[in-house]
Parts: C-alpha cells; structure tokens; sequence
C-alpha cells in the first residue's frame, strides 16, 4: 500500500516513520510512504492573508493543486485532513486499509483555502480537538490503517480488540502476579480458557457501560439487530 | 509548561518536537519537553506475555513505577494514553493547558499492565480508533495543548475557532479570488465586516448541522441554556 503526503513540513515526519512498526511495514514493503513538499523552494510563496480579516494565514490553493496535478495525483483517493472532517473511527480505517493508494493534503495555520474541496475525496478529522497542524494527523492516519495491512502485525492481535462491536477492551496483565499490593484476577492463573474469555467480555461490558454510555448504547443496538437477524 | 513524557522509544519523537510550532515554542521557553526512557539500558526486559492467553506483549509494570519514583513524578498529573480513556476534546485541552507539569505515559503492544491505574490521574484517548503505540497520543496531547498556552500562537486566532460553542469553523479563503472556476463568495470582498460576521456564524451553523449532527443537538442545547441564564 502506498501514502502520498503533501506538506509543508516533511521532516516532522522523518522520526516517527524511522521507528517501531512504522519502520518495520516499509522495511518489509509492506506499506511504500511518499512525502512530497508542496512549497517548491525556500521562498515559495504558500500562503497569504485570509478574505475578510480572520487573523492568521491561510494556505494557498494553487501550489497544492499544482502539486497534485504534477505528481498525477488527482485520480486517487485524496483525504484533506481537518477539524470539520469526518471523525476518524476504528471501520474508517479499516476501509481505508483496503485501498492501494492514498494520498492525504495537510493543513497548517488555519487551515487550506476551501476551494480545495473540490478535488478532494475524503475529509477527515482525528478527534474534536484543534492541533497546529494537519502534519500529526496525517501521522495518526497512517499508523492507525498500517496496522491493519495484513503482515504488518500478528493477525491474532487484530481478531478481538478495541471498537470491535464497539466495546473497549479488556485490561490486560503480565507478570508479576502480585505488585505493591495489587494481584492479578486470579481467574487469569486459572488455566481456564473458557472461563477466562467470558470474564474479559464481562470487563468489556462493565468498562464500556461505566466509561463510554454512548457506545454501550451502539452496542447494545448491534448486540439486539444482531440477534435478530442470525 | 512542562511535558514530561515517559517512553520507550523517545526518538520516534524527535523530529514533531523539532519542527514549527512546537520548536518555537520551545525555543520561547513557553514549553520544556522532557522524554525519559523507561527501558534503563538495551537487553533492559520491559514487556512480557499477557496472562491468560492473549496474543502479543504487555508492558511490564515495574520498570514504568520505577522510573516514576526515581524521576519523583509520582505526585504529578498523570495522563495514560488508552483508546480505553476519557476522549479528549477542546475543553479537556483547556483543562490541562493551565497545569504546570503534565506526565504522559506511553503504551504500545498491546498496552501497560492494567495494575498502572492506581498511579495515574487521568486516562485519556484521542479518538475511537487504535495506533501502535501511545507515542502519537502523546504528540496530539502536547500538541493540542501547547498552541494554547499564552504566547504560542496569535491570541487572536484562539478568539473564535472550532468547537467553541460545539461549532465546526467556517471556510477560510485567500487570493486568487478566482481558481479553477471557483470563486471567493463575494460577501467576503465587500469589506463589511459586519455583514462578513453574520455570514460566518450562518456557514458554521450550516456545516455543523450538515455533518455533525452530534454537535448541533449539543450547541443547541448550549445555546437553549445560555439564552435562559442570560
């Protein structure tokens, strides 16, 4: 699978795509990542003063078209990444995990020019929180859909986890069975498979019930179609 | 303000903090970042398998407790980064931006020995989505929290923004005022400020009806209540 990013900042990628999993999917060619600098050369003119006198820049629409037209980009899939996107979620990602070819436009400042919208396909938001650049969550895009390419991690990781049936997950534990005071639930030394996978989906009731009533909600509709349906 | 995030692989972040907004800030001595590296020495055995049967490793408990003692930041706030936690929002960021110190704790595999909670005071998510690793929840924290601490950014552009009032933004534009066939909306030309304001609380309005219906139901409570206790 292949990512092209466009930015005015590539080099505040270079460390997180140099480490851990990240490292590992291009090092097995399992993910091919493209940085490409929209501002031309030092001096580049990229962004101007916004219409109507909101405080801050505003990046320009032509270099970033230009851009795209240049590196024959206006065919693929194009994520603009945004606070007024769509919310990101775990079946987002997975998605997006099917497709060959992504490529994601990062905002900075106050944003790109809106004209832009026109020539994207996807508008995307990480989370309703305001950041200083589209840069991180074009990082939090890639690592969230590398994940999910199959060989990048141990496919029995993917099986059960987080947002599936939209519960949380369950605590996890290691050794040693007892710290400062606190053991391990005592089922875990147990041996006892069975008994073990009905007290984790158990936990995931209880912490997503206590934690999340908007996804207990979701899940207890999923949970009734479901039902109805088999 | 100081970060001060606990990690095991404190390089992956070394080119974010090294760039733009959060470099100058830095470089304002506005905000300190400190990165520790809970794996003491390499061969250090920081992770070990999941009681009952989990597929892949859990980060051990002991040496994370360890390097909150020995660094004395046990009596600090505490932020675990899980997809398990509280979902961060603007809000929450204004919360934590008036802090002094903040510790973030990174996950990765398949996260920290559940046993941690008892030393953390809050356990925070950026989104319903899962990363490899709670190093990019941290560069979102920090990131989202830096910009709002006085002297980061233009003061002006913090006045009116996104999720202020549970309101997406307004589409910027800036010159050419023709692009493609598209055009600057021509209110934004006239110069009347007034009449440019009015318009773009009516486009915020539009927006966040259009695609977040989540958020209209909640500004128009807001906006119920405010008018009430006014």
């Amino acid at each position: 699978m292949k990512f092209t990013i466009l930015t005015a900042f590539p080099d505040s990628f270079t460390s997180y795509f140099s480490s851990s999993i990240i490292k590992q999917a291009q090092n097995k060619n399992l993910v091919n990542i493209e940085l490409i600098n929209f501002r031309r050369e030092k001096g580049h003119k990229i962004d101007d003063y916004a219409y109507g006198g909101k405080t801050g820049m505003v990046l320009k629409i032509e270099p970033i078209v230009e851009c795209l037209k240049t590196n024959n980009l206006l065919n693929h899939s194009i994520i603009l990444l945004s606070p007024s996107g769509k919310p990101l979620t775990q079946q987002m990602a997975r998605d997006l995990a099917k497709q060959e070819h992504i490529v994601m436009l990062c905002g900075h400042y106050e944003g790109i020019d809106a004209r832009i919208q026109k020539y994207v396909t996807h508008e995307v938001s990480i989370g309703d929180y305001l950041l200083t650049s589209g840069e991180l969550a074009a990082m939090v895009i890639l690592d969230c859909v590398t994940r999910l390419i199959p060989g990048v991690i141990n496919q029995q990781s993917l099986e059960t986890e987080s947002f599936d049936e939209y519960l949380l997950d369950y605590p996890v534990y290691t050794r040693p069975p007892s710290f400062e005071g606190q053991d391990v639930p005592e089922i875990y030394l147990s041996g006892n498979h069975g008994e073990i996978e009905k007290f984790r989906k158990q936990e995931q009731e209880r912490i997503t019930k206590e934690r999340r009533p908007d996804l207990w909600k979701k899940y207890l509709k999923y949970k009734e179609t479901n039902t109805k349906t088999e």
